[in-house]
């Protein structure tokens, strides 16, 4: 064990942040960290909006579908995937500058994003912030596409909320790592296996109390009837091949 | 500053690993971090291929373009955006079975596997382990879903090679940070401003050499003539977009 490990094993969403700004130097401890990361062929293809304005918190709230840690804390860090400064560099040197507008450059550009993303999450634990990620980013993305200005071949992927936690929360109840990890081949699942993966989950206490809650008799069904239904995903799935068409990754 | 900071600012890619195995013990540590992270509703979307045989290594080698990195190293851990084990759980409580079989929840997928590869990475870092990224996993992915017998709504989205560094690189030459953060909006480029941040990454001896290795003018022809070449990249764009097609991600 060490102290990199300590940080990263102890993780846990805050959604309470106490009033207290970040300082300039923390912030840039978090953003250096972001881009010391690993990017496909050193090309760096992501971009970090930084909000620090209250304002621009309450027009971005909205899209995010008014959570309370959209607009509570000081911070937020909105990390999109970009080839367009590369292609403007192309550009400016004479060279081909639309060989990065399409869906493969779109995957590599995500995953320099999310690397970079989770290199500020990592760091910003070990300097005792908490954040939380807001999902909704990728939602609304047409949204938060005019309100950041952003230009094509820029996508917004990832958005986290920053701040100095008001709050001590327990771990999350994860799945035992044994249920994500695979020995040389992909060993599927069938129902013996499910049951012993999710047992822990499915007795754990905020589980029952959320059956309760939702009146419904399992945990699957709180996913699939309340938080993430299937018209509401295929709904929001044709707003993302919209956006990555109109962001000039898909044609 | 911190060890987990200094862990994250020093980090380079490892391409040589010393002829060293990778105790279960290690192994276990950082797989219990690439589990530790953040996922969308706590529904853990990702799966981790675990390769260790080197027969597997030397079946996945073509499909890696035969870099020496893809049969070098002692251990090889795949992430995949992976909604099918959800999508089973589902099935096991009678619940909705394809809620999770779109473009969206494929975004949702690929950034739990990414924050999770990124998390193994500061992990195994901060263990004295080196690594490596294959970007050619999402090139030929329709060939590791083969390989790796991956069901529907599995994709193989990060690739990386760990051991023991036998090599000491120095730190890559990055851009600098403010070449990737803007503040509140996009604030786009002009000549001026690409012309200043890329001044340090031409005037790089490595960028010297290189450009008179391959007998080209500038930096951005390396990349648009050499390595990532638009034509190849539209075509790996294709097989991306059928692969997704195929695991049931997209229409």
């Amino acid at each position: 064990m060490n102290e990199t490990l300590n940080t990263i094993f102890e993780h846990r969403s805050i959604r309470k942040f106490k009033d207290e700004k970040i300082s300039k130097e923390v912030l840039n401890l978090i953003l250096k960290a972001a881009c010391s990361g690993s990017t496909l062929g050193n090309m760096q293809l992501f971009s970090i909006i930084v909000t620090e304005d209250k304002e621009m918190m309450r027009k971005a709230a909205p899209a995010h579908f008014n959570q309370p840690i959209a607009t509570n804390a000081p911070l937020m860090l909105t990390f999109c995937a970009d080839t367009h400064r590369f292609n403007k560099y192309c550009e400016y040197r004479g060279a081909e500058t639309t060989a990065y507008c399409n869906l493969q450059s779109y995957q590599w550009a995500v995953t320099d994003a999310i690397i970079a993303a989770q290199n500020a999450c990592v760091a910003a634990e070990s300097l005792g912030l908490g954040f939380c990620w807001l999902g909704t980013i990728t939602y609304n993305c047409n949204d938060f596409i005019k309100l950041y200005q952003l230009p094509e071949n820029v996508m917004p992927v990832a958005c986290i909320s920053f701040g100095y936690p008001d709050e001590n929360p327990p771990l999350t109840d994860k799945l035992p790592v044994e249920a994500m990890v695979h020995h040389e081949v992909y060993e599927d699942y069938n129902e013996v296996k499910i049951n012993k993966l999710y047992k822990e989950k499915e007795e754990h206490p905020n589980t029952i109390a959320l059956l309760k809650e939702n009146n419904l008799e399992n945990l699957a069904k709180i996913f699939t009837e309340r938080r993430y239904v299937k018209a509401d995903n295929e709904h929001f799935a044709e707003v993302l091949a919209e956006a990555l068409r109109q962001q000039k990754f898909m044609k």
